[in-house]
């Protein structure tokens, strides 16, 4: 099952699960339009049909949901009288560290191992480099960076772009970083707006004809950049809200290899007879954490990626 | 030059007319920053190698800009100073219809024959059924529409999406048309919402889980009709506005034909000892059309592509 | 049915013929695998689901074959009892001149009443300036070409292109203008090897580090070409044959547009109960024309396109 | 130094060794040609204006060669006066391995420090699991194998598709894998047609009707493969070969944050007075390899992936 917010990657994961664990043996199920799938019993056994062309196609086929429902316990009962209806005994489920501790309750209540297989754009799930759907988000945001650019020089002009990311100041920060873009501003480091001013009006005086400044949404500072750069810097500038175009798009080849190691991995957890743990992908190496491990922690961002992108904040 | 909003397929245009208006026999200059740039002399012979490499650029690498001191004389009278300075006698300009009325006042003042070609992705200029830089802007829409059809599908949401085109409609109604919209607002067609929710609340009742509808920016109705969706179909909606990853992105070849096929006619029109002449693409034949002509009328859309968006209003 | 090689924008006809016929009252069906489904009965009633989320996917749901079975009488005799079997009545074709011809005898056989719809990347069916799947096999192309620029202008080296078009050059010649290619060889123009290598050999004097070539395959100068570079020229050459990948790819707006044009034109003959008649898009307007006024004709090639391409080909 | 066949990524490693050293006080020069520019002295000292702009683009700005000369002392002894004209003290050369041993030579001769910044679109660079320009290669393949697929699939037609790759089957594999391809042959594995001659007859019994081989450069089976498809399953087939077009493409967002990272590694590894040093990434981390470890070893393909690929052989 996929859950939380859609990102590419998923129907690799989901048919690489499903492949996989055929091969080894196993009945495979889809459980359709997530935790509240499982609740209304959305639950069907796998066709080789349902996963058959699906490796190039963005989004999730199963359909994603949140539920508050499953919250509650009689819910969460409602959806194990399912699972037993169905002869299900095992959970994999793509999604976020909000699906993983709902799953992680479920398996206090009923016993119902699962494997949780980290996926977001937001690539802010604690104990993982990498979420599905990241490198397929920086490449569509590329490629709309790469469109305003040629605008913006056209024009001179400032824009501001503001990217996803309500924590996480990853998507903003690889992407300006790999933009060229003259400011980024992310939730997670300090910014001097005084000093970028001066940085900036020194580059202007020596010619600089646009300049392009990216912002995490979690900032919220993409209206207030937008009309500082006219006041202080007097420049025309605009603002352009990414938004649900980074979500979409076919799966990168690297979002479609990541899906396979972490839909193999998945199933060897569970095969091994594991449970509760969560694949991940650490300093190039790729192996299992229990969730519990996972509570509290914050996902770290590279450190080398901060350096580089330190003095665009300042 | 270059003038206006900016488009792709003015840099073939520009690479065109100068190395066909060099093949006749002409000396060819580049005006850089628009009408701003012949008032201040941003004006210089074009090398071969100004223009090599640039097809397949989007923008243009003359730049572009407004200027209100183009509407006094005495500013104008500078740019004619320039004009002669530099010997030269004809001029051609790429861009809308604002700048085309500008260049025909210079020849009421100065009788600077000027050609124009019209460039601006509203595809809203008189007299013609196309301008360079449509083409491409709808396919940047249709990439970016087809990105948020994965995420819109996903998770059963509505997606308002906001085209440019502030009087015109065109780029709207062409995406949702091409990219199947169950919605679509525009200046031009009245729409009927409470009809629009009867046929909306049927396909979901049979079943519709997601729907996109896509309205230009001129109706301003993106976040009413967003919120309108949450209320009356009880849908999570979201807005998104496309802004200017609209104009940019490497022509495709559709605009590149188009840039060549306009200014070569431009360099022949000049040629041939016309003046005041606007390209046009009208009924499937090009022409040149006297800018007089064009003061009043308003372009009009495709009747055919209307018949099919009107189903799109009610 | 689509029948004949495949191209980009069938799939929007199919949508777009089974929605507007369901609109005007009739009943549609889908015929699988081009004639040889009409042979084999590979017929059935076309259900929403069938054309749903089909406008942007490439080549034909419907798939495709050629069929040498339909040249037979007996053959025919058993697709009309199919068609009698269903109650059909009336046949749209998507496809090229090949099909429209065996329909045409179906038709003088049976008096099956039958619309044709041209779709070929080859561009070269008589009667029309335009068939579905150019725009697209043309911005495929144009994304490879750019993407072999950067290796050529890397490595001082000459590529030579081969592009699809058995008699035609369209594909080719499009292709080498709006891509600044050095060189184009169709079979539509005469060339002189002699006249090209003087004039590149004086572009590589003055500096020339790179060229592109674009050939059409129906010349079968490909590999003479290259020799000939590193030959005459003394200049590493590569030959990249583009073969299928012209094919494919999601189809582009106008593809789409056109599509739609074609798709109601069809529908609209068939309603007004004409037969036999091959939907046109000529000097702008769209028309049908009877199958037996193209008998014979060849399809021009846009004499503004050859003017810009001879100097390539000198 | 850009030097070898060129590579996506290539620009980006340009640009960050430019701005890195220079932040460390570095006065930096740019060879151009490679290494035959190193003996022509085709040196001059960047501008901040060479390296504007050129993040997004595809090949080297630096132009690329291979030269037979440096092999021979009185060149290298041409290139290090040229050097020692400009007062250049420190190399840096992006490139393959074969450039790496010809300066390591260089360094024997004149104690000219370098470091070497690996990048190949082959993945063959033994001591680093990434080279720069394979993911933006593989991205190219995967555009095209998805628009292949699109026509296999409306045409029950196989296709045979080549990629690069004369000793490593990296490219082969990975895109095999992530395309869903049938059958993948490369030089690292052992295949057995007959296997796989039941396998896929299986499959066509149970009605499969398209069908994708991935062969890799080195096997020089594609044109076999494709006869063999034809004699022994009764298919119409057809081979692609991806050629050159794989070389270029803007570099994907992975190509451009690599090369970030391998530039800033550069710079500072001969900042700390370190030499022959080539920058590898490994298991996850970023290190420094001196180049005779490398001597004798080969590059190692991902374990996971291989097993993955294995089914896809027999």
């Amino acid at each position: 099952m996929t859950s939380g917010g859609d990102a590419a990657g998923m129907n690799p994961a989901i048919k690489c699960t499903v492949d996989y664990s055929r091969m080894l043996g196993y009945k495979p199920y889809l459980v359709h339009n997530g935790l509240r799938g499982l609740i209304d019993d959305n639950i069907e056994e796998a066709k080789s049909s349902d996963v058959s062309g699906i490796l190039h196609r963005g989004g999730t086929i199963l359909r994603s949901s949140r539920s508050k429902r499953f919250f509650e316990y009689e819910h969460r009962q409602q959806a194990y009288e399912n699972l037993q209806k169905h002869g299900i005994s095992k959970l994999i489920v793509i999604g976020g560290d909000g699906s993983f501790r709902a799953l992680n309750q479920f398996y206090s209540d009923f016993k119902v191992p699962f494997a949780g297989i980290p996926a977001t754009i937001d690539n802010d799930i604690p104990g993982t480099d990498y979420c599905l759907g990241v490198d397929t988000a920086l490449n569509m945001i590329r490629q709309n960076v790469d469109s305003i650019r040629d605008t913006a020089s056209s024009f001179s002009r400032a824009f501001v772009i503001e990217t996803m990311g309500r924590h996480c100041g990853y998507l903003a920060m690889a992407s300006a970083v790999t933009s060229g873009a003259e400011v980024c501003l992310v939730p997670e480091l300090e910014y001097d707006l005084e000093a970028i001013q001066k940085r900036l009006q020194k580059d202007i005086d020596n010619g600089r004809q646009f300049l392009i400044a990216i912002v995490a949404e979690g900032c919220q500072m993409g209206d207030y950049l937008t009309r500082w750069i006219k006041d202080k810097l007097k420049m025309d500038a605009r603002l352009t809200i990414l938004g649900h175009i980074q979500r979409g798009g076919s799966p990168t080849v690297r979002d479609r290899l990541m899906a396979f190691k972490f839909g193999i991995a998945a199933v060897d957890s569970l095969h091994r007879g594991e449970t509760n743990k969560i694949m991940v992908y650490k300093s190039g190496s790729y192996s299992t954490v229990p969730i519990h491990e996972l509570a509290g922690q914050t996902a770290g961002i590279d450190p080398v990626l901060v350096e580089i992108c330190k003095p665009l904040c300042r």
